[in-house]
């Protein structure tokens, strides 16, 4: 498979970058000074993307080309409509989610390159969870970004054009997409040559999770309500690498992979992801270390998130409502109030159960799938890797068994240090 | 409001069609002769379309041309894009829905044209109803049709891309969209003035939809999951008015206003209009006519439509499982296999509960919204119409209000009589 590249395209390197962005004059003001000035530094991290900061006398921005393949593989091409894709979420929910995400400079689509604010010095939230590093708080900032950039695209705020004008806009970043569903809700459930576990550690989970009835049976309800439940324009892979963090200062990024999907999706993956962060703390902590504040924040983050989302989502709604479900003229009686409320909670509380299975799907494509993440990854020595790695699959497996289980965030917070494990070779699921 | 017209565009007439028709070798050669000896004749229905017959020595076909604004309003302006619409409809389920449907000859994007099989000697379902005929069988026809016009869309049979791709290509049938969501799923709910009922007949029932709180809140949900489950490419406009019949051979029509959306909609909208023509009968009864075997008739083919749909499409899925939902390679051993099964239960069953609210919005807007349709518009005595609309609405509250009630198809034939109501000039909800 090959993808047509823009005549003009050329990946950008730190030399040629200062000339590149020294045409377009707003860049230039906001650098200040001649292009010689600028300092440039290749901070390209992930799975498909240059990513540059550029210093200048009186400013500083970041740029981010797409390549047109996998960074470090230029066997597996990539096409480069994802860049048009990112610049459309951007263009989207800007204006909602003001300071909680970069603000957006420039974008070139012969390039497949947008310039931002250089993020500085924020750090991303997922090397500050391995590192044993606490933020108190930074949840509950994601949480209002997943409620503002959801709402305010959903059919609660928006008329039904808007969704599929949307949908038509994306459909040719249809190759991130089919990654996407092929490698978190399809690959982890057969065997797919593209798995990989740390074995014999995980054989057990792996098999299981390829034959248990039940769980395939969870799995493929999360997989088509996923393609079948457009609820709203969501970011698709908003783990903790994807969070940027100085202070009180939070900023979501790298929203290549948005789509119209369930909300569902956005918090699971991020509820899911602070799991792997707990369940981690234990490999990483060094000789004598006492991560359990660490595992307490972390737990807390989790029900924070959740709480602020819920909050925000339906005050949101309350003073918003303006799109073409529930229209407003219907309910603006004192019933009619009552009964919109009534729904609204029904509603986001439907959501809860959502973000608990695919909280349970991150996991597990973040543990034998395809693409591993350095909350686990980073463990060096193996049989704490597994046991850390077991644990987060056994919190998966109970998610995707047992979602009545899993009524109130309480519960997970609950159950999660259930599934601890101490270091060994082999985990069995149960 | 108004529309961009193709340069070339000019609605044909019965003296210009021929000469139009002449110029495709395959339709000239079709008819036979030359377009001297070609009769035309207009048959225009609907709120849409010219419409015509043509008759030639060696064959014969049928033309459908959209109209730049409503056929019989040149002041409510429509885009002629719904022809591009209904011929991707054609064109995608074509396939699957061999005999259920006309062949398509001859579409003309300039023209908003497309000629198709002229069915004849075929009659308009709706009329049939009318007059009294019973046709047992065309319920499960229909049925078929359904279950394969949306399996083969569904994610089951085809990939993600499909829909995106198709999402785009319909977006620009935008106005027709919008039409169908306001007309159907929120103008009966809230005073708008397009809104028109027999009254005072009714007035106690339409005061009674625009208050009720359990009915607000169940016509927002059915609204809600019309704007955001896409489960297939549906018609959207399936009622009896959309089906010709002739002996054994069924065909549906008319789907300029398919969309992607829940698979529930076409199966209620079927359903609430054989409803309607349930109790319309009474109202077009002559002195001393015996409507009871018709009124049975119509109960027997819910019950067909029903039953069939459910065993087709579970038929179908088993077959020709293709789709990015529940990919069959994660299924193909003897448990995958039953749980598999298991999901397909679970999936067509959850229609049912969708069908029966749709059934009831479809029998609400034919009665107090914009779009009133034959089987009770011709109901001449006001108090017979009143009767039999009120029955109607009767039963769509009881759908509405308790959905849980209609566990089976069973529960919706035997309910439907207790609604029917003797003539009068007032009709009470309860």
């Amino acid at each position: 498979m090959t993808f047509n590249v823009p005549l003009n395209y050329r990946p950008l390197s730190a030399e040629t970058l200062p000339d590149y962005l020294s045409r377009s004059p707003a860049l230039r003001e906001r650098l200040g000074g001649k292009p010689a000035d600028w300092t440039v530094r290749e901070v390209s991290d992930g799975y498909l993307n240059l990513v540059y900061l550029v210093n200048g006398p009186d400013g500083s921005l970041c740029t981010k080309q797409s390549l047109p393949h996998v960074r470090e593989d230029k066997d597996w091409p990539l096409p480069l409509d994802r860049t048009a894709a990112e610049n459309l979420y951007w263009r989207t929910i800007g204006p909602h989610v003001k300071g909680l995400v970069p603000d957006i400079f420039h974008y070139d689509p012969e390039l497949a390159l947008i310039a931002m604010e250089q993020l500085s010095p924020h750090q991303v939230l997922r090397y500050r969870i391995v590192a044993g590093e606490t933020d108190p708080g930074v949840a509950a900032k994601v949480a209002e970004f997943v409620a503002r950039a959801t709402f305010f695209t959903s059919d609660f705020y928006q008329k039904q054009e808007f969704k599929h004008r949307g949908i038509a806009e994306l459909k040719d970043n249809h190759v991130l997409h089919r990654i996407m569903l092929e490698l978190v809700y399809q690959d982890p459930f057969i065997a797919s040559p593209r798995n990989h576990w740390t074995t014999p550690h995980l054989d057990a989970f792996v098999e299981e999770f390829r034959t248990n009835g039940r769980i395939r049976a969870a799995a493929g309800r999360l997989g088509y309500k996923f393609l079948a439940s457009p609820q709203a324009l969501i970011h698709n892979d908003l783990h903790a690498g994807g969070v940027m963090i100085a202070g009180d200062d939070v900023r979501v990024i790298d929203p290549e992979f948005s789509t119209f999907g369930p909300i569902g999706v956005d918090l699971g993956i991020f509820i899911g992801h602070l799991l792997l962060g707990y369940f981690a703390q234990d490999g990483h902590a060094r000789a004598g270390e006492d991560r359990r504040p660490q595992q307490q924040w972390l737990l807390d983050e989790i029900a924070s998130f959740w709480f602020v989302f819920r909050e925000r989502f339906l005050q949101l709604w309350r003073d918003h409502a303006a799109g073409d479900a529930y229209l407003t003229s219907g309910f603006s009686d004192p019933v009619g109030k009552a009964v919109a409320e009534s729904e609204r909670v029904r509603f986001v509380d439907a959501l809860f159960e959502d973000a608990v299975g695919y909280a349970a799907t991150a996991m597990i494509r973040s543990t034998i799938g395809y693409s591993h993440f350095a909350e686990l990854e980073t463990i060096a020595e193996p049989d704490r890797k597994g046991a850390a790695e077991a644990g987060a699959l056994s919190l998966a497996r109970a998610f995707l068994l047992g979602p009545h289980r899993f009524a109130t965030i309480a519960d997970v917070i609950d159950e999660a240090p259930r599934h601890r494990r101490a270091p060994g070779s082999h985990f069995a699921p149960n």
